[in-house]
């Protein structure tokens, strides 16, 4: 039942937008919670964190510790080891034996000589928490404390002073505290007027200002019968007689944790499309013949394998190569105008069907237990476009725009026109049965074991519309990932991400300064944003070839390859990337020639490819847990504006990486760094080895300041892991 | 209805622990509202602040605009005009028109030949306006709007493109824009899942995994029905179809304001105790002998008469002199130790009766109306603190703590004892009838009219229970006004004033340094506990004669009653500040002699008082706005760690204040000081004149380097009214 705190809890962190959205976290992750907490009078406060599944009965607890001069400020950790979504709360009360212990000890030490009664008060507490440890069966420790109020009782003011600080009994006074007071912490806590719930009161004759109102003797009755059922005792108040009683305002409502599985917090993405696979420039490759690109991924190190769309491509208005708005006879058409309502597509043709090119249903679940069977995953891409031969398009006219005439409007970013998909209108008057049916969508892939989606363009679609979707997939596939492709302003990408992207897009792909990424690098992992936003860093994508990859040469790969598989758990190459493809449109950062708009002949292992680095790369990634925490970013400083100092160390310090980028992918560059030891517990003297895991050199460094140097046409990067000098010459702790 | 929002509201400001508690102004006062505003896709998104009296249905409306490199941020000012409760909210929509304005406008640019099917959208956009107009009555309106609908149909893309640039349409566009999509931001917004409010859906057969679902077909059937009563569509989703539909977990609610009187943001108080009324040492005075001391406080410009408990003094276990555990007989005992069952008593002779060697509630009822034909105010204090004597512990004995003996137990702070005063406990199993008693206290002594009381150790009670009283309190008598006399850690000290305490203490009395005072009132008017702390400064009370007074002669007395008087628009003093009162026990801030335990004889007219001073400071502070704003205080430097500098300055600019206090009552200090001219909207050349209100003194400055020399024998601190240069010698601008 709700009823007015005997505590204030409140600033609980960490808490998106006041607990409106999760906090976000992964299997095995810890969650430091903190809160204010402190009460009226001078009793003694007890907090304790608790924890469980969304849904269950039964908390998890742990203690909250005063954060020392903390001004009120109390801290715990909780952890969480299923992927579903749990519920926090804390919970604090006036500590009563604690209280009395400290008013106790108080007074014997000012010398107050009669303490009998505050004896006896001790006493009744111990046999109170006896009376607890019964009722829960605990019959041991039941004799104990009645053994203590029994000693208690009859001690001597010194005896019970040493007697009550006993470790045993404090213990004991821990895990049977009296916590019928306590208060928990809730979201949108009503006013306390709601809580306090008085019955409605009957109206009564206004007073006479001059009348001396008796107040005091209604009162003195309802003390005989039950508050809540007490009659009206404000017999001056007829304005407060007229307002009814208000119901509560909101139900109790807890902070929510979603934790996502593994794969979400590591993983590194490597995306191609399935009609390139075999790298032919004259038809389609199929599912079937998608193995090879498969395999050279997991050799590569990647397991997450995503498809841009793969469903039935629109005929009317198909787009031709680089983008023509006519295509050629034979020309394979944009993979993201969806939708054709070809004979035969046993799904009517549109988001739950494949390209009938590529193969069938049954192939793609075959490709999907292949890549299963390798330990590696499926993503594929949900794209809300309807080509004009989507089923939708004739089936429910009214899901899209209209223009005067009854034609149904394309696409558009004025003055661009975008002839070969429709957007759908959200907002139609029969929204919900779309809201319902693109989430079916979504469900139809689940239940075909996809369960990682890249989202496209989600920020031109409502935000309540991925709440929705988000939260009703994984209501029934909490393993369900998302990823949001927005590249917009700051807000909305935020945005989405606390309305349940578990991944997104970032700002990466044109952050290349030193300023750039250590500024922007800071925000994602160290502000709150670390608690919802998950950065899945890529240097490419089917759009994007940023002019830094088109000017930079092969060393511009290394580096953002580098780069990418370092500063996030999460990252992912486009094909082509390792083949240091930078052929543009001009002037923009397109590719020439894109396989969006055709096929695309390639050699996987054409010369100068940097398959070798992103191998290195990803077997350095597996095999450092430090690489595996998002967080634990920190930039130092390098005496030179090229080159990027960070660390990642885990929490344990058990590994301790450094990473040393050269930014400028033409020449070689060298720097004092100074190395921030106090981050490994060590001191400013001490030695220690670096080990380059990329070259496999080894240095014996010494302090702060050391000095490198970086070959962008050989390796652009250091990734120096740190071993600590265990006394003789070469003979370093190998665990580290 | 709630519905998903259409437009994303959120991180509004100010809200006080997000909305939780209302945000503080006074009558006449501003209200700066921000918003982050944006929306998914393309569409120009336009927004109101929209506020009202809380239970009314019409909104006052200003538009908000974005903040030039805002990062989606917008902005707009609000004020109010009775003293009441208002709540406000953004409201946002997707401008159809102004989105097509931009989209016509686009492509007209890019020289696109073909606007028709544009043209006629914009034509049914000025269409549907027109029906809007016509619909409110406003026929010239939809004319107008018809007229410019004809205009365009029939025009050519470059008039089109004219005309709907108009400002009489642009005007008529937004007066009439179609909101029926609109966002209204609220409060505990629920998550999307249940604004979608899904049909419960029935149970279907689980398909086996390689089954096509075909949910599209009863999607298609749905298309003809509302979606409200749609049939179950998600046929592959045996999970989601388990899970109930729930119901929206929160209601509506806005953002409130809770709208003071204008005396709770511009006040000045005087205290004394009645019975001290006449300064003899023999006796009490009577409410019928405080006249003089009241008049005597009207000239010195006070307006608020603040009364110490009145009530029946307990005798039981009454203290003496200087708090001596036992009391003389005759001793007059303190004031806080309430309630006294006396004969006679009309109310009981606890807190709703006034002590009978006063008077009777007649006298002062009369003194009441006495105070108030002289434009002041009476203030009485709230002290739950009931002596033995007390009709309470005898008719409620449930109310209070009991010791294992069956007694009432009196409070202690270990090892210090108040054996004349019972704690309550907020917390009995009658709490509820308690909680009511003690709010009828309070309207009992507003239906005497008194609507401000200065509340004693408010801290030591449940927070709950004070925003329980307040509001109950305000809903009957909105210009009740409350100060919380907390002196206790700073959390608790904003809560309580978050929980509806109109005024707080502060640390004022203990702030002397001057980089105590910049921080601390910093803090207080700079932060975001502006919006909801009113700092009512005390150099002194009947509990705390500071340090700096005992050591700091007359000088001290000047000084602090100069800071009071210009730091925060609210002050008081305590009687016999005027007189510089300042014996006190030794080694304690308490005073000697302390008239909360005795008689106390003074010659209210001693000499060496700083009466004129006083009087000064109050005279300036009724003449200059400045000093009755709150947030309008900066701190400038001036080159000595001795001279308090800092300014108050009207948003209009049209009074404009630099106060300069010498800090050390012992010396004389000056220093060079940076004016900071553009403050005022001043050049670094301009000549202005400085009027010192104080000493009538007047100088001519030029730019922002200037000097001032403080005598603390003289007048430590200058009040400079600072007056334009309009052109010739001696011709300032007599209205600044």
């Amino acid at each position: 039942m709700l009823r007015p705190p005997t505590v204030v809890i409140e600033n609980v962190a960490p808490l998106i937008d006041a607990g409106r959205y999760p906090v976000k976290r992964a299997v095995g992750e810890d969650l430091v919670v903190e809160a204010d907490i402190y009460k009226d009078g001078h009793d003694v406060v007890s907090a304790l964190l608790k924890w469980r599944k969304a849904g269950t009965s039964r908390w998890h607890e742990t203690p909250m510790h005063h954060i020392p001069n903390g001004n009120d400020r109390w801290q715990a950790t909780c952890s969480f080891h299923e992927n579903t979504t749990y519920e926090l709360t804390v919970e604090a009360w006036g500590d009563t034996f604690r209280s009395w212990q400290h008013e106790f000890q108080t007074k014997f030490k000012a010398g107050q000589q009669d303490l009998a009664s505050e004896t006896l008060e001790g006493a009744a507490l111990l046999e109170k928490a006896a009376l607890k440890a019964a009722s829960l069966g605990q019959l041991l420790d039941k004799s104990r404390l009645s053994e203590c109020a029994a000693q208690i009782r009859s001690g001597t003011p010194a005896q019970v002073e040493e007697l009550i600080h006993w470790q045993e009994l404090e213990g004991l006074m821990t895990a049977y505290a009296d916590r019928s007071e306590a208060t928990e912490f809730i979201l949108n806590q009503p006013p306390a007027a709601e809580l306090v719930e008085l019955p409605a009161p009957t109206p009564a004759p206004v007073p006479a200002a001059d009348t001396v109102p008796s107040a005091l003797k209604p009162a003195a009755q309802s003390a005989s019968q039950p508050a809540t059922a007490a009659a009206p005792t404000l017999t001056a108040a007829p304005a407060l007689e007229a307002t009814p009683a208000p119901a509560p305002r909101t139900t109790a409502a807890y902070p929510k944790v979603l934790v996502d599985r593994e794969r979400a917090a590591f993983a590194q993405w490597y995306e191609f499309f399935p009609r390139s696979a075999e790298g032919r420039g004259d038809r389609d490759s199929r599912f079937r013949d998608c193995l090879p690109r498969v395999d050279d991924a997991k050799a590569m190190g990647f397991d997450v394998i995503y498809f841009p769309p793969i469903h039935p491509i629109g005929i009317t208005a198909r787009k031709g190569r680089n983008n023509a708005v006519t295509c050629q006879p034979g020309e394979p058409g944009v993979p993201y105008a969806i939708g054709n309502r070809h004979k035969g597509a046993p799904n009517g043709g549109g988001h739950k069907d494949v390209a009938p090119e590529l193969g069938t249903l049954n192939d793609f679940d075959w490709l999907v237990d292949e890549i299963h069977a390798r330990g590696m995953e499926v993503a594929i891409d949900f794209a809300i476009n309807c080509s004009p031969d989507h089923p939708y398009v004739h089936e429910h006219p009214e899901w899209f725009y209209a223009r005067p005439d009854g034609s149904i409007k394309y696409a558009e970013n004025p003055p661009k026109k975008y002839q070969d998909v429709y957007p759908m209108n959200f907002h139609n008057p029969n929204w919900r049965a779309m809201w319902e049916e693109l989430t079916s969508v979504i469900l139809f892939w689940c239940e075909h074991r996809v369960r990682i989606f890249r989202v496209d363009n989600p920020h031109t679609k409502p935000l309540a519309f991925w709440e929705y979707l988000i939260g009703k997939v994984q209501a029934r596939f909490p393993d369900a990932i998302f990823l949001s492709e927005a590249f917009t302003h700051p807000k909305m990408m935020k945005s989405l991400a606390k309305a349940g992207f578990t991944h997104s897009y970032t700002y990466f792909t044109w952050r290349n300064s030193k300023h750039e990424l250590s500024e922007y690098f800071s925000e994602l992992t160290q502000s709150e944003m670390r608690h919802y936003f998950r950065a899945n860093l890529w240097p490419n994508t089917p759009d994007i070839l940023p002019f830094y990859l088109q000017h930079g040469g092969r060393p511009a790969f290394l580096i953002r390859a580098a780069l990418a598989a370092t500063l996030s758990p999460i990252y992912g190459i486009y094909s082509g990337f390792e083949l240091c493809e930078n052929a543009a449109l001009p002037g923009r950062e397109e590719y020439l020639d894109s396989e969006k708009y055709q096929w695309k002949e390639r050699d996987w292992n054409a010369p100068g490819n940097i398959k070798d680095w992103i191998t290195k790369l990803n077997r350095i990634r597996r095999e450092n847990r430090a690489l595996h925490e998002y967080s634990n970013l920190r930039f130092h400083q390098a005496e030179h504006d090229q080159i990027l100092f960070f660390s990642k160390v885990t929490a344990a310090r058990d590994n301790v990486l450094l990473v040393l980028v050269n930014l400028d992918p033409h020449h070689t560059h060298g720097a004092h760094i100074d190395v921030p030891v106090e981050l490994f517990g060590w001191m400013e003297g001490d030695r220690y080895q670096v080990h380059d895991l990329l070259t496999e050199e080894r240095y014996v460094w010494t302090g702060r300041r050391n000095f490198v140097r970086l070959d962008p046409h050989q390796s652009p990067a250091h990734i120096l892991r740190v071993r600590r000098w265990a006394g003789r010459e070469r003979d370093f702790d190998q665990y580290l």
